[in-house]
């Protein structure tokens, strides 16, 4: 999926915010956010998002020193996923259908990420907690997703973002752990799960957790170390949270089951789906 | 009031919204966002925002070929505040303090701002109306209008936007016509009010309708016509819509009531109150 006209302001307003975490000092922001007004002025938008996003987020980290702006708000989010998770995780066992509402959650979680939403602070997390568990949910992709799972001997799990990974978890124990591996990032970007949220959140003791090798806020599998090229390749069965690694991997024919919450209008175009959507679909 | 950094994202966000309806042609309005981008990068903070801004919206125009890109959304509200006029005349006249309410009414019509709100389609207008209605209201601050009113000779009205000229046309109505002088800019910028829309919601039949001769989305005096700024001096009473004025006038000594929404955290910052309040302030 190319970069479109509409995510240059979105971008800009991300600047702006990386830019506010890492330093407080108004002369380093300013010049910071100067430089890279001055470079998104020039990019080349033939690419997906993530591609931009991640040029602008490497020149902030280093015109600013500060190599995880996020850093703070990562932890802030996992520690506030995990105290929800107890919850969470009894409605997924007393529901009728426990896989069916750990990927209800698991789409929830995706409302965890500063890339997308301006000024998100949490306030939406229940909302869109109660939205995706009564949201219409295609029955048949459902299905399709089980059967998948059933005839997998091996699953790729693309996680997403600190905070969401928590809910991840969620879909990750109904699922059979042993034949899943689960990729984070390999360095940070934005708000997006490194290895150390992995371990943060217990992820790392339930299934095999590997970082991507990149550091793009979504799946650039040419960009992605050996390790994660294999397991793309041959895995049977490929789920991908979030918008991110849906801009990256859209044009994939391996079948991946994309699940994620359509927050910003140019994905909610592109998916043919309204703004704020529940997607669970596969290609 | 200078520009701050918060204000950055906020004017590439309108430039991208004014580039969308200058044209249809993507590469055109590609062109035009790159160049907004650059200038935007190399931009004196040290001014009012209103002066970035329209140096922002005349460059967009200058490379359009479009000298005015809002047209249509200023005759749309220029209608759609028209039809609500007789509801709100009513509300008016049959409340307890006619006065009051018609400030009220007056202050939720700077609703009506493509500068200040991200993606305004109009669905804001009802809620706003009833908030103004039942917000706090500083008792003391309209004794002292009224008293103003009272003692002035000549009471200059700074109107803000297309739309919202309806519902100061309310407020006008319940001042004594005769005094008041009613400034509109003089050209078209972002969905700022002129002469045209001053006509076509019928404000010239009730009062003295004059354009400052400025292009700005706010009132900087000196960039004034001779006339408006003879106004300006003589005037016992200035009343200023909207956050475009309140950005350029906050700092002037001549105790201009300020009528306006604090719809962006800058604003609500500088005037020490929470975003989306009513303000009816006197410095």
């Amino acid at each position: 999926m190319r970069t479109y006209l509409d995510c240059i302001p979105c971008f800009i307003r991300q600047a702006y915010e990386a830019v506010s975490f890492t330093s407080n000092d108004p002369e380093t922001r300013e010049k910071v956010l100067r430089e890279v007004l001055l470079r998104v002025g020039s990019m080349n938008l033939n690419q997906p998002p993530p591609i931009m996003g991640r040029f602008i987020h490497q020149l902030i980290q280093k015109l600013s020193g500060n190599n995880d702006p996020y850093r703070i708000v990562k932890e802030k989010y996992n520690r506030l996923a995990l105290q929800m998770y107890p919850d969470l995780k009894m409605k997924v066992e007393q529901s009728d259908n426990p896989l069916e509402t750990a990927i209800r959650l698991a789409i929830a979680g995706n409302i965890i990420d500063f890339g997308a939403l301006p000024n998100f602070d949490g306030r939406e997390i229940p909302l869109t907690i109660d939205e995706a568990l009564t949201a219409p949910l295609n029955q048949e992709m459902l299905e399709d997703f089980i059967d998948s799972v059933n005839k997998s001997s091996l699953i790729l799990y693309i996680g997403d973002n600190a905070g969401e990974i928590v809910f991840d978890r969620l879909l990750v124990e109904q699922l059979p752990c042993e034949k899943i591996v689960f990729a984070v990032r390999g360095q940070p970007i934005i708000n997006d799960a490194t290895m150390s949220d992995a371990r943060a959140v217990g992820l790392t003791e339930i299934v095999e957790v590997i970082d991507n090798g990149s550091d793009a806020p979504g799946t650039i599998v040419s960009d992605c170390s050996e390790q994660f090229r294999d397991y793309f390749n041959r895995a049977d069965l490929i789920i991908a949270k979030g918008q991110g690694n849906y801009e990256t991997l859209s044009d994939s024919d391996k079948g991946i089951f994309f699940l994620l919450k359509a927050k910003c209008p140019v994905i909610a175009r592109h998916l043919g789906c309204e703004r704020g959507a529940i997607v669970f679909y596969r290609k």
